[in-house]
């Protein structure tokens, strides 16, 4: 199988095209370098328009679209000290997610010698694109390092919002799942398609970023589209009920969407987003011991329907203020549905996005288990930090749940066909 | 939504047909107790026969049937001290899988009280069964304990190939992922429902048995069925091409399926089979910088097509005579393909039903990531140990491979109606 000049050739051909794919011809090979990759290499349209999202556009993908069954999500610590190298990155970056998004190899096109490594870890070849896509943030340590000093020439433009998150009543946070310099969201249909997306963009960056935390999860627990179901976390509750939607564009543009008159010294981030990424260990023993009744006062929601306690179905609105036969509010005044609703939060509303994870067990036989929060806000000051501050301090399901990661970025806007992520921050 | 008695029915009916149910009629309401908990509420057919397995039969479903994508593995300690609470589990296992698999709430059937915990933990609800095969087997230490003391009164019919793995050479394995009293393979299409599956059968277990450590898989590298396409593993090569398939019943019953004659200490176990679990971390980084050529060298096929370098295609058979301009052998004495071929291990061949595995990553960034090894085999004394002694003697890809984790079951046969996990050998 070996070809006698050394050299095999590897072609833009999409992944799954290549299962019947035996080496011959040579048309159609794209250049990868130079942060254009984005050409395809066939001029037909993509073979399933509903596997595929662009990674260009206005928006990054992966934001308000329908959530996809898994993720894999990575923080980086960027190792490199020039912002010449972390443009590189962020170019190469741009390159790969423009061609895996859309089920092609990493660096397809560029015939390799065969006694190179290649392009492309090889372990997507032949499954469609998932609906992959691959959402990008940057950290505050990407402005300011610890001791503050301004680490790329950035400081200056370093948001406002842009702050470690405080500490929150009850955080249990470790240092190995915090924080990162940036972060890359890969969701995917297919978990194979997602984590042979992180994996080749940790092979890109070595020598200029290296992989700090990361997190698989497999079962989202937030719809983004009203054409999705509503999801069940580990409780065993529908999660997301109240999220906001793709179809609410006004809300979204209200309560996601960077303003292009937020912060003056960050214009850079308009049409982007704040990432807000927690790691929630549930207590899944001590809540499986737990009477149903007990289960549905802590949510503010019954079980098998997820209508309020208030009466309804699903989507009803909590009424806060019917009581029952004891005087008590049906939705009890520590219930989770209660505290995170946007009349308790000033209006806040949140674009959710997490995901159930396991991570085996413990010495004790207990799961290391629960939810992967997502979150996309305008501005974490005013939404996140004043509604999770009151969540620590006052909802009866804390009991159940332990913060053990936490990471807050700034997610750019979408890349224009030909510019590279965050160009309009490093380019000047 | 509480209902003033109290009481809130859950019946028999599947979890997709929950989906519209909010608390009216009390029709097919079925006994939870005895462990015959299989009959069905309604008696209409499933509603998608190929979503659902049987959980009864000859021979435990998950082993032939067609590789499913996602694995939740499970190993316990048993806690409990008599044969008859070792007993009660497994047959309280027995229901619970019987329910499960066919998509039905743990329990159902049973009106609890509002104020107990609910019988099932409710994350599956409204999930359709994904073709969830729960896989039982029983350990070494379930016979005798370290000490060599007869645990159950069963050490007697403990099977001959029943032992610890021996050390194999470059083992590195790890005590909390390896050994087990018991196992369960949870095997389905939608991770949700794996998770769902091993929470449930371990919070059955409290008392009895505790959780000793649990692996999640998320892309099979195996087929069982030549309707199957061939899959990748991390390493980016096509895996379990010459993999056992369902396909040839004369062949399984050869190298998988335990024989009535096969050991008379132990003739409960005919019909059923050894499972042989490997976690085995992959070095991806330095595989990611080895040049293609190595990379197919190591493995004997090439990385596209997954053909033997000796020619031909993905099914051709390899020729190990067959020798290149150099005199060496096209397919290299060293390659894993060629050491692992039955016709170099006496004729001896495995079915294979692995899993990718990505568990995050190390301090250095490293991905702690590879293969979820899972084989049955008819006698491991003459198939997977001396075929794993050569390998980790000489093959190659040894030096990107570390096996972490190891462990021994075997595993009964199939549960007839009306009886439980391993009657045959427990009950006398």
């Amino acid at each position: 199988m070996s070809s006698p000049e050394g050299i095999r050739p590897r072609r833009g051909f999409s992944r799954r095209r290549l299962l019947g794919y035996a080496g011959a011809g040579a048309a159609g090979a794209v250049g990868f370098a130079g942060g254009m990759g984005t050409a395809r290499a066939t001029d037909g349209p993509a073979e399933d328009p509903v596997e595929s999202y662009s990674f260009h556009g206005a928006h990054q993908a992966g934001i308000t679209t329908p959530a996809q069954d898994r993720v894999h999500f990575a923080a980086f610590d960027v190792t490199a000290t020039s912002r010449a190298e972390l443009v590189m990155l962020l170019k190469a970056w741009t390159s790969a997610a423009a061609e895996m998004t859309q089920g092609r190899e990493v660096g397809d096109g560029t015939p390799l010698p065969y006694d190179a490594p290649p392009g492309d870890t090889g372990e997507a070849l032949g499954l469609p694109p998932s609906r992959l896509t691959l959402t990008f943030g940057f950290g505050p340590s990407l402005f300011r390092d610890a001791d503050g000093k301004d680490r790329f020439g950035l400081a200056e433009r370093q948001p406002a919002a842009l702050r470690r998150l405080p500490h929150f009543p009850a955080d249990a946070l470790r240092k190995e799942r915090s924080d990162g310099d940036l972060c890359v969201q890969a969701c995917a249909d297919d978990p194979q398609v997602a984590v042979h997306a992180i994996r080749n963009l940790s092979r890109i960056a070595f020598g200029s970023a290296a992989l700090r935390w990361s997190q698989l999860g497999f079962g989202r627990t937030s719809s983004t589209s009203t054409t999705q179901a509503t999801p069940r976390n580990l409780f065993g509750f529908k999660d997301g009920t109240a999220n906001l939607k793709a179809e609410e564009p006004t809300a979204v543009d209200e309560h996601v969407w960077v303003g292009a008159d937020d912060d003056p010294r960050a214009t850079w981030l308009a049409g982007g987003s704040y990432l807000v990424a927690r790691r929630i260990n549930m207590a899944i023993e001590p809540w499986d011991r737990t009477s149903l009744r007990e289960q549905e006062q802590l949510v503010g929601r019954d079980r098998q329907v997820g209508a309020p306690l208030s009466g309804g179905k699903e989507f009803s609105e909590p009424d806060f203020s019917l009581k029952g036969s004891d005087g008590q509010p049906l939705v009890a005044v520590t219930s989770h549905v209660r505290l995170a609703h946007p009349t308790q939060n000033k209006g806040a509303r949140m674009l959710r996005r997490g995901y159930n994870f396991t991570d085996g067990n413990d010495d004790l036989g207990r799961l290391d288990a629960g939810l992967f929060f997502i979150a996309y806000v305008r501005d974490p000051r005013t939404q996140y930090i004043p509604m999770q501050t009151k969540l620590s301090r006052d909802d009866g399901l804390m009991e159940y749940l332990e913060h053990t990661g936490s990471a807050l970025f700034a997610v750019p806007p979408g890349v224009r066909k030909g510019g590279y992520l965050g160009d309009a921050l490093l380019a000047r």
